[in-house]
């Protein structure tokens, strides 16, 4: 955590004002989007000032697509929106968890969350 | 999703095969951690693929601490161990999701979860 972020824990910050916030090289935060009644992660995206901006005014998740290197609208395409319920940011404000009612499937594969690919981890029998 | 992983969904992979991940210029790829339990996002931090195979092998998170450039295992100065119960990789491959067991606080700074900042959400009455 940063020495000018220590005063600031767990406060509530004005209308309009963010937290001073670090972006990386590309102006870039990560967002982890959980769904706010399941609980379930369902993906992680990034933001970049103005995508966060259009997110906390609009209620509605907007990203940074970096393959594509303009603003996306999460579900504009498909309907899958993306209600935001909370945003909060780490420790280190480094990384955005954003907390939202998911219409739809969040995966654009259809699953209801990105993280569905398991990896074999040693002792749990899960190993192939 | 890249078009190698399209036959690979939903699959159990070999032990010691690990899926195609996609690391990023650094070689590092964004683990989000979440405990197992109550389903509260703890924090995201970064591995390399050694402090995958570790975090894999040894059943604790060990990250690549970019500010320090080195490995780090989580807990090891503060005992606050996170023993993994599940790592499954997104539908693209470049962002790990973690499930834990936690000790103790998540954050260093004594919080359970490092997500403790909330921003000003416009319309959910916590504008300031």
């Amino acid at each position: 955590m940063s020495e000018s972020m220590a005063g600031r824990q767990h406060t509530h910050f004005q209308a309009g004002e963010l937290p001073a916030l670090k972006y990386d090289a590309n102006g870039l935060i990560p967002a982890v989007v959980q769904e706010v009644t399941t609980h379930e992660v369902l993906m992680v995206a990034w933001m970049n000032r103005e995508s966060l901006e259009l997110t906390l005014k609009t209620g509605y998740t907007v990203f940074w697509s970096r393959s594509r290197q303009k603003l996306w609208k999460k579900g504009e395409t498909s309907g899958c929106l993306q209600r935001v319920r909370e945003v909060r940011a780490d420790c280190d404000a480094d990384t955005l968890l954003v907390l939202v009612d998911q219409t739809g499937p969040a995966c654009h594969t259809g699953s209801v969350s990105c993280f569905f690919q398991p990896l074999p981890v040693a002792g749990l029998g899960n190993n192939g």
